[in-house]
């Protein structure tokens, strides 16, 4: 646990092209307070683990509910950045690059 | 299990019926140390978004990337789970409450 | 858009607000064009389904692979929209109705 | 699309190793009679995509609606494999092959 401290888990991710626009205030701070509590629940989650009476269901539905705040977290993004940025795209003259971008992080969901 | 109670994020869930089951210690213990990396993932994610200049899509990807890490704990999980009770459930003459239990944990995937 | 409440099958579904932008034509004749291999993928599952030899995994595996290709054209869909009316939308002043549309189609992904 | 009756759609992939197996024929008969009406549903989205002013997130939506009919149909299948084939894997002595080739057939959920 300690050891996840040294790895550096955002580094094999190369920044976006448009990195220079910046998120909406508002959805970051949403999205920070949704991602605290769902660090919350995977601390609780690990403590879960270490009782060997542990039952395997039990664990699948807190990492489900996690995996829940996560999508909520995502959608306070993904709804920010549309509004931000994508909705104004045509004006700024990137909006081919800016929805390639979107798509391709889209992808993985 | 009754441990889960005092914790607030877990607490909406109720400790499913075969609780009595345990979860092999190996799932439990590889399962432990991919949600201690998720964990450490959400938390630079958390500093990501105290920059004002971050850029939406690169949280967004930051986010689909933890997601994938709490499914491959899922799978852990789910794969001990399929061993070690689903797999002898006909032997036990549980294998109808036990499967309609799973149908339903991973029906919020 | 009428049309569709002739349709059994759709019937359940409101014509969503925006209804008077068209959808670009290449995104509906792509579209269109992989909903037709998927209808043909469908179809041969229900063959195999015929037999009485099939086996559960291989039908599985199957269905996942049409849910794959429907993916596939609801990001044909997606991108069409985001670049015919989202990267617009802040010229045509509805920004934040059409993107609340849109997050709540995708939330049922 | 009349062209797809030419694609052998199923081809690619391979038998699964536990092919000797048989799905029960109530899960058959579910599956396919979901399957017969996603398939409707996929018509009817075809033909919804003929009409040049049809709007883009109202065929988003229809084809969530069948991926959510396609989900419906894959747990049927997958209910009636566990209860026929996982449950009583210990016994037959095959548990490690066959949940193994269920996590792979899942992983692409």
């Amino acid at each position: 646990m300690t050891q996840t401290k040294d790895l550096s888990p955002v580094a094999e991710v190369e920044p976006a092209a448009h990195a220079h626009l910046c998120m909406p205030e508002d959805s970051r701070k949403r999205a920070s307070r949704r991602l605290a509590i769902a660090r919350g629940h995977v601390e609780s989650i690990i403590r879960m683990l270490d009782d060997p009476h542990v039952y395997c269901v039990d664990v699948l539905r807190q990492i489900k509910a996690v995996q829940g705040a996560l999508s909520g977290a995502g959608e306070v993004v993904l709804r920010g950045h549309l509004e931000a940025h994508v909705a104004t795209a045509h004006e700024r003259g990137d909006a081919h690059e800016i929805i390639e971008e979107l798509m391709e992080a889209l992808k993985y969901t």
